[in-house]
């Protein structure tokens, strides 16, 4: 049996999600014709916070409640397993090469502020800036963690567009593709398994 | 054979290192007396980056040569180790928190700015709060990372007053004690052990 853990990214990501539908709810109802196709063949599961995030954006009355049956949600068994100790490590290092940033970040526009008439502005390019040094590319929230660690748990395939996630899933050892091609994976999956 | 790991605050943190002596060298010297009257009974280990950190205080040409034979340094086995994953998971949620907060000190940094004449009185001050937001209480560097990696491996006792570090300990289900109350603790125990 094929098992995929999804990432929010395949229903909100405007780039990923366009090849299934133009909003977030068309894309779940196009999702959910290729999932029926594969019942039996390929699970499809989601940790409940990403569940949350998903549908948050998806109007849940237009889509059919086979849902359910579909995408199937399970939280990791976060109290039984363990992280290799080098992860850690290397997030540590990491985080804090991160944090010196954004102190340099914020000195910065503490600095631009005085000269730049226009606060608001200076509030923006500090929240943009400070973003990309501390966030991005990080695992920074506790939904992305649950959904490798529930990848790792299933010996699944991770589908998601998100850097920290992917970087994860390669020093886990976790199976990933890539969100922009699953589509093209699904389709692949249907012809080889008929229906 | 009783196991001590050390950190850095026992000869650096002066309201620690007080009851050793004056300077960090007086300290270790002070400390040196008492593992060599211990010597076979009990071993103090400290992780390269710890050693280093500390001996960046202590003029070496001031202390014994012995202090190779009476602080081991031994690196932990990171590649075997493994963490668990609640702990982590705590951890990412605990930076999340902390990213947000810095972001909101930063704004507020750059508010105060427009109004304050004295820059580096608002940079100092934002210097302040950002580190109190990110980084107290945090195990924020590999060193003290692998001084906890270093005492779970040897089931050891850690001997710190940081915060962060103790954190940790408790999490990962590690002996400790207090770093203020270490010199009490070598006193009593070369009364048990006689010489």
């Amino acid at each position: 049996m094929i098992r995929f853990v999804l990432d929010t990214s395949i229903f909100v990501n405007p780039d990923v999600r366009k090849k299934f539908g133009d909003t977030p709810t068309e894309a779940m109802r196009k999702f959910l014709e290729y999932a029926e196709r594969l019942f039996g063949k390929v699970e499809f599961y989601v940790s409940p916070g990403i569940y949350k995030e998903i549908m948050h954006f998806v109007d849940e009355s237009e889509v059919s409640p086979d849902i359910e049956l579909y995408i199937i949600r399970k939280p990791p068994n976060v109290h039984d397993m363990k992280i290799p100790a080098f992860v850690v490590y290397e997030l540590i290092e990491d985080i804090r090469r991160r944090i010196d940033k954004g102190l340099r970040v914020a000195e910065t526009a503490v600095r631009e502020g005085i000269l730049e008439a226009d606060v608001n502005k200076i509030i923006n390019k500090l929240r943009r800036n400070y973003r990309r040094a501390l966030r991005e590319g990080l695992i920074d929230s506790k939904e992305d963690f649950e959904l490798i660690l529930l990848a790792k748990e299933l010996d699944a395939i991770i589908v998601s567009a998100d850097v920290g996630i992917l970087t994860w899933a390669e020093k886990m050892g976790i199976k990933w593709v890539d969100a922009a091609k699953f589509k093209e994976i699904l389709e692949e999956l249907i012809e080889k398994y008929g229906r």
